[in-house]
């Protein structure tokens, strides 16, 4: 078995009545691929399937990320989106351009104690860092 | 403390240098907090603030789901999106669907022995409710 996560340790992100997974649409699963995996710490799941290629966490604990090619090109702003929240933002969004993201805000946007960065990857899917207020770690 | 999930028992979902979280927007809070609780499972991480409302997975463990209300509405199709994957597709769409879900699907697709349906939240935000092959579950 090439795949040992789904053989040895596969622990899917639940929800009431099974698993949850988060889709991705993209237009080149390599690269987003490539992207995701290390702006998550991701791997893939084998190889891409037809328009498929499954990332899963490093030690397969967690949400499966689907990314999904499909035809068509971003029009939108995205309606769904993940959020990153991180302890230090700066070295964090610089970590994430660096494998490719775009930053869509010129300075972080402040907020209750909340600092972040809006930027997208490389489909211009819109995904946030944030660096939350050090209370929120206490909890 | 009310908020027993942040004081006891939270385990938010990791990635590589923080938390992960899904955002969802939406123009009503309170009724996409019933629909989405509803549907996966979760429950309101206290009230509504501001333009957010937490929720999270009942027993503390995964994915924050973040509702974020925004003036503007839905005009294309969503390119990140929640996938539920489950073992009895059609009780679990009419389940999502008294919930308040619209089916986008008049039959299933089916593919690779996967059979599923599109719906949407009260927003129009896609989501596809899955019913992988039996092979699945055996992982």
């Amino acid at each position: 078995m090439t795949d040992t996560h789904q053989a040895t340790r596969r622990e899917p992100h639940a929800y009431l009545r099974g698993e949850l997974v988060v889709v991705i649409d993209c237009s080149d699963l390599d690269r987003s691929a490539e992207f995701w995996t290390g702006v998550l710490g991701y791997v893939r799941d084998g190889v891409a399937t037809g328009r498929y290629q499954t990332l899963l966490p490093a030690d397969g604990k967690g949400a499966e990320v689907l990314l999904q090619r499909v035809p068509d090109g971003k029009q939108a702003k995205n309606r769904v989106h993940l959020d990153l929240r991180t302890r230090q933002l700066e070295p964090e969004v610089e970590r994430v351009v660096r494998l490719g993201a775009q930053v869509r805000t010129e300075r972080p946007i402040t907020e209750h104690g909340w600092r972040w960065h809006i930027l997208a990857d490389p489909d211009g899917n819109e995904f946030c860092v944030l660096q939350p207020p050090v209370s929120h770690w206490a909890g």
